[in-house]
């Protein structure tokens, strides 16, 4: 972590709060013609081009959803922007504005916040949103990140949580449980570390997870792709709390209930192989794991075609009447195994730690 | 301060996330055709109707913008809610969403959340605001809340910080310095009960000031005073910061100076008897003291005589070409005297604490 002793590092308290956000703001361009006013005024300004407007908004805690022992702030920056832009990706809308406000200890530099900055101006250029507003604080402790992510998009292509229907497929993107087991390698280097400092971690071979974890992608190309197969889901979210937590938020909304099958669930081979080393089951770790950021999606049975041979794209089961409940069907065995919500929960995991 | 050793108060972790955000919003009704989805699906859709859309946020850390050993809960939630809203209003436009994202730790009970949501609820009703999102989340010490504010308008209503021209006259709302000298009480207040809990805090006598401090109003009505007198204005910002770091905010993105008279700012009695008491100048108070959420703005001089006795308008001032700076015409010596940006900084503040 970088230090204010360090002689060469610039207190906050050296800019102010006007100054410090054109600061840290002064380098970012803007992409989007919907981005009429920007930072600077009393508020940004929009606009829509008569679609609507999609708003969502996530705060992030250090201590409970990150670790500045292994997490750069450059990638918390570029993750903090990424896990707002999936919840509009989730909306089948494209995502065009952000805001980000920051509550900051006097314990970080200037540098520090900078390179955060970093981060979101990355994700910004990847995501070609543009960054709008925002406010920096001083808090007593710790840093807190409150994102909030504006999509537009026209009202006919907007898909919620709602509109499931009995025997819809239910489809997940890429793959699940990476980002997870990448959690458990760092936090697992991470101790090693603080309990001999010299110690090199070892982190070789387990690159795809640990990106996973530590630089995910928000799933906004899935929408063109859907597209071009002519598919509009009939319900959508995406995996930031786990395969189960998000198959039961589907099921709640649209009133239908699911059958996943297990064997179908998308896994990387190198997440297998992390979950066996750390004794831990690669299904559960999808299914509660959390922070892939990956969509999941019902559609039309009468779509199936079009998607089955798609690499993007699983099929992992279907959606029942609500009367038959959420259940997992084993592999082999075929045994249904309830669904349960214990997901990625910031209350929970604050307990245990 | 609630405390979570008391028997009858609940843990936040009996909730977990979903079922807190459920059990905290579940009371909030909707007022606004714009909101087309609310909390409960991955994003909130609003739908702007031709109009444009405008958006703010804020985040506010305990010790740094509030102590909850005087400010009591519900009025923190209604007055986060009001700092927004008094953005919104200073682009002259109408507020129509909020989304509010808290950071707490485990020693706020949920009753504690209860007390807060209530004054965001109060704030919304009273505002005709819809709550359509929002996060919450454990974090190691301390609140932080950050609130989103949405905002719609008609492009032609939209008023900027950038519009004033020299000559245009400077207008302030309501009278200045109140909320300010009211946490001077409060803080007064609060180190006598921390020396002496048996000693009862002197309150009585300073309820102007003390709503000021603790239940600021947005003006959300001044935009519908000025439509009937068909005014304009030409720059607007809200009191956030103090008269002195407002003023300075429009000379430099307007590019003209402005000349403040000292005998024109409008002080109430109570302002002005309470500095008096504890050795302050309330002209002081009114340029540095900030968090007063009136709003100043510019007009032609054309249309001084449409509000020069309006009695929720004050002509304080005026605009001048940008090289003749910004300067307070001091009462009586006409001396001019700089105006300087030493408003209340979250920044500054905290180095004081």
């Amino acid at each position: 972590m970088l230090e204010e002793k360090s002689p060469q590092l610039t207190p906050i308290s050296a800019y102010g709060e006007f100054g410090l956000i054109k600061h840290l703001t002064e380098n970012f361009s803007f992409e989007n013609p919907s981005t009429e006013i920007s930072i600077g005024d009393d508020a940004a300004v929009i606009n829509p081009e008569n679609r609507k407007v999609v708003v969502t908004t996530d705060i992030l805690a250090e201590g409970v959803h990150f670790n500045l022992g292994y997490v750069p702030l450059k990638h918390l920056g570029y993750k903090a922007v990424v896990v707002n832009l999936s919840d509009i990706a989730a909306m089948n809308a494209v995502p065009t504005q952000i805001l980000v406000s920051l509550a900051v200890s006097n314990r970080f530099p200037v540098e520090a916040l900078e390179e955060i900055y970093a981060g979101i101006s990355l994700a910004c250029k990847h995501y070609k949103v543009d960054l709008v507003g925002g406010d920096t604080t001083s808090s007593n402790s710790g840093l807190v990140m409150s994102i909030t992510a504006i999509g537009l998009e026209d009202s006919q292509n907007l898909v919620g949580r709602n509109g499931a229907k009995p025997n819809d497929l239910l489809v997940v993107t890429g793959d699940l449980g990476g980002a997870y087991l990448g959690l458990q390698i760092l936090e697992r280097e991470h101790a090693v570390f603080l309990a001999n400092p010299d110690m090199q971690p070892e982190m070789e071979g387990y690159d795809y997870i640990l990106e996973k974890q530590l630089k995910p992608e928000a799933r906004t190309d899935i929408k063109n792709i859907l597209k071009e197969l002519h598919i509009k889901p009939t319900s959508m979210i995406d995996v930031s709390d786990g395969l189960s937590s998000e198959t039961l938020h589907l099921s709640d909304q649209s009133k239908v209930g699911f059958r996943i099958y297990e064997e179908k669930i998308p896994l990387d081979s190198l997440t297998i192989a992390t979950a066996e080393e750390l004794n831990l089951n690669p299904v559960m770790c999808a299914l509660n794991g959390g922070e892939d950021y990956e969509l999941l999606f019902t559609i039309s049975p009468n779509d199936f075609e079009k998607i089955k041979n798609h690499p993007d794209f699983t099929v992992i089961g279907h959606a029942v009447e609500m009367e038959q409940g959420n259940f997992l069907v084993a592999r082999g065995s075929n045994e249904l195994i309830a669904l349960n919500a214990q997901g990625w929960d910031a209350f929970l995991r604050s307990k245990k730690s």
